[in-house]
């Protein structure tokens, strides 16, 4: 249940509504958003408490259905996050992709994949240093080193750094390097991980799990922004099910869904729903069309060598010629591709 | 196992590789492509004649790994089969739209839909007269009556008819009217139905399954093709997933995959998928953004007294500014959208 | 909506609920169950009458929330039918298995076929004469000259046979032979077959799609029952998901849940969601324990020489040991297995 | 690719094909089974060593197609493993039931939960101090609290106990007090956890994740048995797909196949697979009746009052009636149910 009032009430009448709460021994979330403030009151018996707290001065609204995501929710919060990565503004008018290699694999590797990452067009780099896979015996990621290698490549380009954290006792060697920490679809339920994502003044790039319900997905964005970091993008990346034709079945009703239940913006990876490169494309131009906010694309300057995600990643010229049709597409819906200079100087 | 021949080889070759074959005990489907003629030979024991169909004179290749849907594969069939419907070439470079109410309920509905979906630029009118109802108290269609109401509509606006048969008994009176004769994803196995359609000499829209994979649809399709009718247009419409915040979940690979797999043409319904308004325009700007040749959409004057379907079908407006949309994609892609002077003239 | 009255109420009472349904333009479906006469009353502006319907002699009561299938619903009929199959009873205390091979292929395999199966002790023989096929170049089954065979087995073993129907112009030829038609999953939502099934007075088989829910068999079931005929068997027989280690996964929760919902038999099909021998055991006990009334398995003479169905058919040992442990499970939960003296009596 | 040699193999030949890989700059892992050593030779161009490893003295065998999960694998591993817990051993001749409440609520609820359980002839204790939990606002456990509680629930019944642990920093406080390690299924990929769960010599019961295939669950078996310890549990808990009426589709078939494919032992869930006490029984009847090592069932005093899982926790009655029809299909397969005098004396 959650108490509505207005974001400029006086902390007095705020005040009030949290120790009525406290009193019957519940537990008391408070967010504000552009113009209203959200006092959520968590615990068995906080019904029987709405008429005292709708009586109270200053509170506009108890919502007693709010969603078990309150504060991702667009119920209260009709306004939209805008999430700042570099010059780029997820969730704006603007849509952005985020390209680079599954796994950082080498000096000469990652700075050939910022180049051709940049040359095309997109607005961040991605890049694995730390890789979370099936099989221990499969390569697991440069580590460490592969951060140091990110930092170059970012200072060469100066493009954001989009990279992915597995485990909480990594979380500030990732984040001394990267612009945003990637969840991935195996760890969007790894609620440690997300609590301590929570503490940090970083976007987080959180991954629909394999077989996660929208709901389940909000609910993990909620522990984020419920921990105090409200910088959260959303990505989906598909689904699994009796489909056998590709990596994962790519959900694009999902995209405008989230944005009626979510004010957090939404993108989309097609690399791992393809598997394939020649599945790429396709699901990449439609995931913009169905009105994606962006993409994250896996591209390799030589996919043939890759050490992991080999059949799914674009060369560069793949990747230059898809931009140009993303572009195309972005136009017929209003919205320009990458950082202009608008959204620069914002 | 196939024996390729050129389509231009004397008869006599051609006997020849059957001959073997029949004797053999062996069945055998001759079909003719563009540019090949193919024998499939099938049975226990086809593979022991390798050698000797081999051998024979005016035999290409022996290709005993072909898909169990010889004749739609694109294997030796890299041509494109084109389907007429009206004016309109589904396959071609245009892509085309065919639009209308879910259920042909009335006269006045049936005309007014018409009008709407002409003047929106679609190349047909699809409505349903049999419907296919998940409950036996549910309105099932006006059956007979409703056809007549198409061909009406048809009289006055010049579309061609797209309609759904579900009873082999009803085929004669529905190809006295349909301009397409469609399967719906609950008959896509009905094998009765496809190889009395495989009979008739008009085009066949047919619906994948709600957990059809893709060769199962490639073989329903051969049984038509098989039986003698060539004139089939592919459909996705969603499948049956765990994901419940749509109707059904739009499988947008399964376009560029099966444009891989088979020379027919492959379009999309994203009502159906969608199950409410909201989502049908995201999932159709997709489905043609991923490479569909054509898009099925529901439409009516009404749709909030709809019989069926109320909830997803688009009003007139709603139409037409998403027609708008589409050819701003398609030309991003390089098709034009709809019936075009070149196309009205071939 | 439902109205409910006493099974003996007096005609004039019955008449007087269809005389104002049928005045005010609705759709009547009158079903009778051992206890109650049950009057649905269908079509929009049903609700309005409620008062009126209400205040009529011999109406118990008026269901406005009756699920779409209302005859074969437990809610007004709480008593189990029981559906009776040579001297079986399906729904009874016994649990019965159903045998025999895949496919009839000669007079050789299913007469040997039906003595092991009876010889283990199952009450009935399954074979296929039409056999629906994903393949048009698979072997369809004997068709007509598989029925006759099928009654040759009938005459020698005693046992009655189970048989698929796939084209409603072959109603008349199963049932013939036939003591149970079967509609196959890929057959449950076709309508037309569902309707001339429920004009004969035969038990029909009828087992589930490979995705539907629960309430699309139920309303399949329905189909068959409103148009009057009460002896459906329903089947599971496994749903289509990203499993890949079985041909389906079985969804055994599926047999507590339909007897809750409605008064029918339910039976389980191991061998289809199995697909290979080894896990039909295993799949069979779990469906046993978990409630069945029933088990219809596969069993060839000799499997490896099968036309169909071949990794997946018991051979007759395999079959007769695991009638021993079905007949052990079945006892803990109380029930005997197969045909005992008291229901060949009754 | 493994290197298959005796266990009894002189050291230094063991030595020599470790010597070769490493030279080759391969990965090298060495485990060994009651009656083998197998050594995996990880990394590109290890194929290319294969005649010479052939060569060596003592290399019985060069495996190159082992699968990801070499040490769980039966391949080189035909012997099953039995996990010691208490007095029990899961994996051998009996099948163990472990029982208890979702979460520890209180000091009072977990000994009242556990004098139930042990009444009941449940081998073991569940109890959850650390709960995962969908939404940031839910109950989240006692924590360290609930851990204490259990300590005491175990000293007053001498039930061995079961628990989860979700944060690697958590791991040692609860080694302290569990018997067994419970890895959820949201964090069966959750790798640091595995991986350091891999270093304690205390058993792990690790659940499928919910749309893991059988695959997946062994190779994140594998970072736990990789890393050094090899007692572990797998746990079917169901699957999620388009069903509806429960919790998840619980996937029988995998019994069967994973002890086909490991020699792990495999027990089964039905609780979290049914998600409403009436599904509980037939579920857990089935999946013993499917040949699983055992289940886990949840059961709580008072399951109207209980903190989480209201729905599908069994009362003791429930939990008591239901043991009584284990233990008649466990002895129809041959099996005692719990801890007998053999077992404990072992």
């Amino acid at each position: 249940m959650i108490a509505v009032l207005s974001r400029t009430a006086p902390l007095a009448q705020k005040a009030a509504v949290v120790r009525i709460a406290e009193d019957a021994g519940l537990e008391v979330h408070v967010s504000e958003t552009p113009t209203h403030c959200l006092i959520g009151l968590l615990g068995e018996g906080a019904s029987t408490l709405v008429p005292r707290v709708e009586a109270l001065d200053g509170v506009i609204e108890v919502d007693r259905k709010a969603p078990p995501y309150m504060i991702v929710s667009r119920t209260h919060h009709a306004h939209r996050t805008e999430v700042r990565v570099g010059q780029a503004r997820f969730g704006g008018d603007a849509v952005h992709v985020i390209a680079g290699p599954c796994s950082v694999e080498s000096r000469e590797q990652v700075l050939a994949a910022g180049d051709a990452v940049k040359m095309a067009g997109a607005s961040a780099l991605r890049g694995g240093a730390f890789k979370p896979r099936t099989s221990p015996y499969a390569f697991q990621g440069l580590g460490r080193q592969g951060l140091e290698l990110l930092a170059e490549a970012r200072a060469r380009t100066g493009l954001p750094i989009v990279t992915e954290v597995l485990d909480v006792r990594d979380i500030d060697a990732v984040a001394e390097v990267a612009d945003v920490l990637q969840v991935g679809a195996r760890n969007m339920q790894h609620v440690p991980l997300l609590r301590e994502l929570g503490r940090l003044n970083k976007p987080v790039l959180l991954k629909r799990g394999l077989c996660a319900t929208l709901d389940e997905l909000l609910c993990a964005a909620e522990y984020i922004v419920s921990a105090g970091n409200g910088q959260v993008i959303l990505c989906e990346r598909g689904v699994r099910t009796h489909v056998d034709h590709a990596r994962a079945t790519l959900d694009l009703a999902a995209i405008a869904v989230l944005k009626e239940r979510t004010h957090l913006p939404v993108i989309v990876d097609p690399s791992h729903a393809a598997g394939t490169r020649a599945l790429v494309a396709p699901l990449a131009r439609a995931a913009l069309a169905a009105g994606a906010d962006g993409l994250i694309i896996e591209s390799h300057p030589a996919p043939e060598v890759a050490r992991s995600d080999k059949a799914q990643q674009l060369r560069p010229d793949q990747l230059t010629s898809l931009m140009d049709e993303l572009r195309g597409i972005a136009s017929v819906l209003g919205r320009p591709l990458g950082v202009d200079a608008q959204e620069a100087a914002a």
